[in-house]
């Protein structure tokens, strides 16, 4: 699946245009893009023995840029909101699955070089979002920071409806309920932990099933780390 | 403990040489490093009912510019080490004890205003840490993202010894181990869970002292879920 053969210079232009199309200019540097799009599956030797060169390390960079991001934009856009509320909707906005989405609607899916000869090896949803988190490093590697967040403002948040996102409270704890019903089994929730202090305080919280521990979820308040282990369990439950 | 009654300009002044003598640059915007410096028991009332104003908002603005900057720092500094090694390292980096400690080298926890008078108030020291995070904060939006990075590599890395860092391994197994053998308890180590995906995997694991849930640690190995557990049984029972 290797996208970037030796002199394969048709391909080579095929995906700088696919690049400049997304962002909005000529890439500068396109080695950086290159390596954003290729999965560990189709890492490559480098000089130094034993590291592989894969998109992983562009991953962690871009995924503390559009943090970053995302966080002074909601600090910006909700001045009288408290920091227990920006937390909240930007994990929800940088969820896996909603960047493994808009990883495919801006087509980064087309790009991402991977290994399908692989023993087991198939694309997997995670690997759009990924790919996206680490474009998003290539981006502020080769435009710098404020095109960088303009590209995630004006790009990525775009594909966003806040105000849903904000009021989209599924109660993950009553489907479970309803599930125990129906199959007649017990449940209960039990808080493990509390942890750090007033500022950043998390609970780690348990759902038992008939009494044998089956998921666990943090929150920052009691509700919401019950709430998260009753979506863990919904959705290894493929429940909704 | 207010720093600024109204009016009081002398006060005022030496806050300024302040915030100058630690960013190397006078100021511009005043009242964003006062709130950075105002613990939430000095919060005051704002002309929205009910939003009370302290520092928590700029915490969390200033730990996710922190953030960035030092995995930009890391994913440069090092560009043959895997994301796993600068996810680590960047924790170790922006761990609590240690922000609190360059907090007090700055000579920040003299402009903290809290409210000494409240019942049980006392400075605790991670009011330290969140004062330096929320300062990071404001500085952002005072001067912009270069200025702050370079505040950040230049002026608070450089209180870190990178190498002990890295090196730094405490066995906190094994110290817990030992306080087990010496109080005839029983311990044993659990995983609870394992989460994420093949790029991103959590594992929570959970101590128990004599089959009593004990504490819980994460980690991106076992091993380290182990350690973050055995750590905070040791921070809990004061060994070392």
């Amino acid at each position: 699946m290797s996208l970037f053969k030796a002199g394969n210079s048709a391909e080579e232009k095929k995906f700088i245009k696919s690049i400049e199309h997304v962002i909005g200019e000529r890439p500068s540097n396109l080695s950086v893009y290159q390596l954003a799009f290729r999965h560990t599956s189709a890492s490559r030797e480098t000089a130094i023995r034993g590291f592989r060169e894969s998109n992983e390390r562009l991953e962690y960079l871009g995924d503390s840029v559009l943090g970053m991001v995302v966080a002074e934009f909601l600090f910006t856009k909700y001045p009288y909101k408290d920091e227990g509320f920006l937390t909240e909707i930007r994990s929800r906005i940088v969820n896996r699955e909603t960047l493994n989405q808009i990883s495919r609607k801006l087509g980064l899916d087309h790009l991402i070089e991977y290994d399908g000869n692989r023993r087991g090896m198939s694309p997997r949803s995670s690997m759009y979002g990924d790919a996206l988190e680490a474009f998003v490093g290539a981006i502020y590697l080769d435009k710098g920071f404020r095109f960088t967040r303009k590209f995630i403002v004006g790009k990525l948040l775009a594909h966003y409806d806040l105000d849903a996102i904000i009021q989209n409270n599924v109660n993950f704890k009553s489907i479970i309920i309803e599930w125990a019903q129906r199959e007649n089994k017990e449940i209960r929730f039990e808080i493990l932990e509390e942890r750090g202090n007033r500022h950043h305080r998390e609970f780690i919280a348990q759902l038992l099933v008939d009494e044998e521990p089956f998921t666990t979820g943090t929150g920052f308040t009691k509700k919401k780390a019950e709430q998260s282990a009753a979506e863990k369990a919904c959705e290894q439950l493929e429940l909704k």
